[in-house]
């Protein structure tokens, strides 16, 4: 059978545009003499649809959406698609997350998902019931062994603990199939490409079956998707596997299957950067024709300004970018210096916009109140908003998407002003420690051959300028240590002490960096959606209470704080 | 036996504190000779514990704490509290969610959650396996049909639907059970008092058994739960019910029942009112004593901001509360006068800071970026956000709480200002549509038994004062007709053409409005935590996509843009 794998980008909620995205692959793999076109996840409402699941009349026109592909596919074509379909029983969760077979004119068949993720970022049960048993597809002469995402993930046989009872790929393979067929929608992390492929080859060789793989590329709001789409051969080689973070089609036949392909090893700070590239443009891209003309980033001289800006140049253009640098009284002159050679190096339009008459107004306003205090943070901050207010006035006169520029770490510790350079859109480097962020400029770099990013960002001290001589290591840790310590406690959920225990580090530094990452989850609540690309990023995979106390009781039975604890509360038990 | 059900506060994360708390009603029910003291569902950890059931030092606190009531619990007392408890097996989510019996230094019994809610702003099965089978407590001469929460809303007999294939009501029925307990972390709806006592005087009606209904109080973030434990006899008569919003204590004995009680009709209005001042009042208290001294409100003279400083007058008392007036060039009288009236009625701190230099110095600055444009939403916003950063420069250099006033009508729409008017910690009334603002306003009033709220902000046209004699009805319907269509499209996710004809509301104009809703849904995304009190609040129980699409295939096969979609895609199918 000559399959036809499709790895398209699909919008969320989009029916029209993910219909016609499927019956153009579907025209392609006729014309190619395919059989069967194989398409991701719920490719016809785009993931992750959320709520939108919850409106009746969303449905009807998901209904009217798969009746139009299974009318409209090319004579001789099954099509394989992914679509919520109700649960018409009275008990459970009224929708199931199916693999659809379209074919002369009909649904041929189905199977839905048995594993259902709800953990981090993904909350499918909410919606979702799970498929009770497992049944083999049998089309073109062949047994497929069809199934979605993380129907997969539960195949570690020697792992000691497993999500989920049920295991589809064994229970498929205990029913005698002759090829694997997974529909994903996977989102990307570091490390998962690999992992992935180790998956699926372990998957392989225990039942000598091969594998086709299709997952959904794009990204959709903070979601990223690698694609990653392959054929496996029964031994667990690698035939096909679709270039990362873009459209790929690729007809495959399970009858003269091909040899091995090389696949190089992850470049991790690469894909990032590809990722990244992505799901900037598609967040703009998506949003619709003309929404968003043009992406606007407030440029510090700094690293994370710097890195924004070449990678929503790299996604939009040069003429769809604009930088503008905003000096205060306490911004060196390397701040405007470097952000104009960037613009310049990047062939931006710049601007440059002096903050002191706003910062000097809202002095003079507060001043009343404001006697007899000492400057601080309220004042630090009035130069943050007062920027914030500028490029926000900007956004809304033009139409320009406002990226905010901080990165992971600056966002874990709260380092960083809500509604100053909090503001915008769309939080580019929320998910990159900076030691990664340095890699990601090199990178871009490298790329080009030449220094886009100024040296003289790349290796002046981190800092905010927001008071005389300020420096971002007055008041952090190192970023090596800051991000070892941030790696372990936000996406590993080791305790300040097991930190401390096994890296070394005094234990009142871990304490005091894990007090501000939870201290600050009232900032990050109200940060601008963040693009994903660890397995733990802030945001909707997150959730950590705003209001809470962290006491427990001693081995002495007292109540006590507990290391890394936001608040000296009062303690008794 | 002699009962007591103990309707507690308790603080997420607050180990320490939670154990003070139960042993402090232990020791009251052991002094009024109890047997058996019934708490809240996770009252060891608080609800909703959220991540933090990732972090496996918090699990192993919990066990301590657990250990330390058993072993301090008065002699003679049995208590029934709730905790996670770790799923031992090699399969499945980590925890349940279980009620634990503690008598005599150990845990006795332990009966597990089978309904585990996931929708709306419930997320437990992200964290909680459901228990597998139904068991009976056998304690003190009696068979204690023992459960949690979710488990006694499946029992609906006459529904058509049902969400879970198990029945744990029926189930302990058949059994043989002598009577119900349940512990409950169940969340305050308009409405929700009325159904939950329907609810279980159905539960005690068909099946002869009385019933012991204890659920947590007290606001943690956005939540706020109502309380409502309550004793029904199994005659489903009323014996004892707790008052809402505060904690309450009562011993109940099932050898002396006692007579049925009177319970007034719920008044949604004064319920509202009564849910928002504990929201506030908590968010203040848990964060935890000398972090927010005091709550900070910006007056503009308008319903909104006047009863959200109302509320928080109730919730802190006049002398933590700060009310600023911050007038511009579009400002009416009006909006000073009456915010100074309003600010004297409830006896608080207040100041006028006028924006017009903040105002006139970004005008200068952007001049030369703006020169040739029209005035528009960008001058408009700048205003807001002039307001913003004077207030949150307030907050950050005295430590005072910010809350921001927009109510639901306005957030749906997107009639806010993102880092403007939507600056601030706490929404206290985002969950509120504008129509019930006005009723919880004369509420306030009759309550107090003089117009503290000025009856000119009452009867003035809202108006977001931004331009020359703008009011909000120069772009929106009348507030009671958006008002219905909002609670159609955002409670009940009805479709535009279904409200349209089912209301006989005008397509267009019910088109418009939902097209707004959906388009701000990246306003709300960086919209402050706001109290809950209807059963679907904006916030982490509403997950919209922000980047999308919404088009359909229609009939003719064409593809078209959905009624209420944002955007005005190409479309094509």
């Amino acid at each position: 059978m000559r399959i036809a794998l499709c790895q398209i980008n699909t919008t969320v909620g989009d029916l029209a545009g993910n219909v016609a995205r499927v019956l153009r692959d579907a025209r392609r793999a006729a014309d190619a003499g395919a059989d069967l076109a194989v398409f991701p996840e719920l490719c016809v409402t785009g993931y992750p649809p959320q709520d939108l699941l919850d409106r009746p009349a969303f449905l009807d026109d998901v209904d009217a959406a798969v009746e139009h592909l299974a009318q409209h596919a090319p004579d001789g074509l099954a099509l394989l698609v992914g679509a919520p379909v109700r649960n018409d029983t009275p008990v459970g969760k009224r929708l199931f997350n199916t693999a659809l077979l379209l074919a002369e004119g009909a649904v041929q068949a189905g199977v839905s998902k048995t594993l259902l993720p709800t953990y981090d970022v993904f909350d499918e049960y909410r919606y979702f019931e799970p498929c009770p048993e497992r049944e083999v597809i049998e089309w073109g002469g062949l047994r497929l062994g069809v199934h979605l995402c993380e129907d997969m993930w539960n195949n570690e046989e020697q792992a000691p603990y497993h999500l989920y009872a049920a295991n589809p790929i064994d229970e498929l393979a205990a029913l005698g199939v002759d090829l694997f067929v997974n529909l994903s929608a996977s989102p990307y992390a570091t490390g998962k490409p690999t992992e992935r492929r180790r998956l699926i080859r372990e998957s392989c060789r225990e039942h000598g079956v091969p594998f086709v793989y299709v997952n959904q590329v794009g990204a959709n709001t903070e979601l990223i998707f690698d694609g990653d789409s392959q054929v496996q051969s029964a031994a667990g080689e690698g035939l096909w596997h679709a270039p990362l973070f873009e459209e790929a089609f690729h007809v495959w036949d399970s009858e003269a299957p091909g040899d091995p392909v090389e696949v190089a090893p992850e470049d991790v700070t690469a894909e990032i950067h590809d990722a990244l590239v992505l799901g900037v443009r598609d967040y703009v891209e998506k949003t619709g024709p003309g929404v968003f003309d043009k992406a606007l980033v407030g440029l510090s001289g700094g690293i994370d300004s710097a890195v924004t800006c070449a990678l929503a140049v790299e996604a939009l253009g040069a003429d769809r970018v604009v930088g503008v640098t905003m000096p205060s009284a306490y911004s060196s002159s390397g701040s405007v210096d470097d952000s104009r050679a960037l613009a310049e190096n990047l062939g931006i339009e710049f601007h440059q916009v002096s903050i002191r008459p706003a910062v000097d107004a809202f002095r003079a306003m507060l001043e009343p109140l404001f006697a007899g205090t000492d400057e601080g943070v309220a004042e630090e901050n009035v130069q943050a908003r007062a920027r914030g207010v500028t490029l926000m006035a900007i956004s809304n006169k033009f139409g320009h998407l406002l990226l905010t520029t901080g990165n992971k770490s600056e966002m874990a510790v709260g380092y960083a002003t809500l509604y100053g350079d909090m503001s915008g859109g769309l939080a580019v480097l929320s998910d990159v420690f900076k030691t990664e962020v340095y890699r990601v400029a090199e990178h871009v770099n490298a790329r080009a051959g030449r220094d886009l990013i100024p040296r003289t960002t790349i290796t002046k001290p981190p800092s905010a300028e927001l008071k005389p001589g300020q420096v971002d290591q007055d008041s952090l840790p190192p970023y090596d240590v800051l991000d070892a310590i941030l790696e372990r406690f936000v996406e590993q959920h080791e305790s300040p002490a097991a930190i401390a225990s096994e890296t070394g580090y005094d234990l009142a530094l871990v304490d005091r960096i894990a007090r501000m990452v939870d201290r600050n989850e009232y900032k990050r609540r109200q940060a601008a959606p963040g693009l994903r690309v660890s397995s733990k990023a802030f945001g909707p995979g997150r959730r950590v209470p705003i209001v809470m106390q962290r006491t427990r009781i001693n081995t002495a039975g007292q109540g006590e704080r507990v290391e890394g604890a936001p608040a000296a509360t009062a303690v008794d038990a």
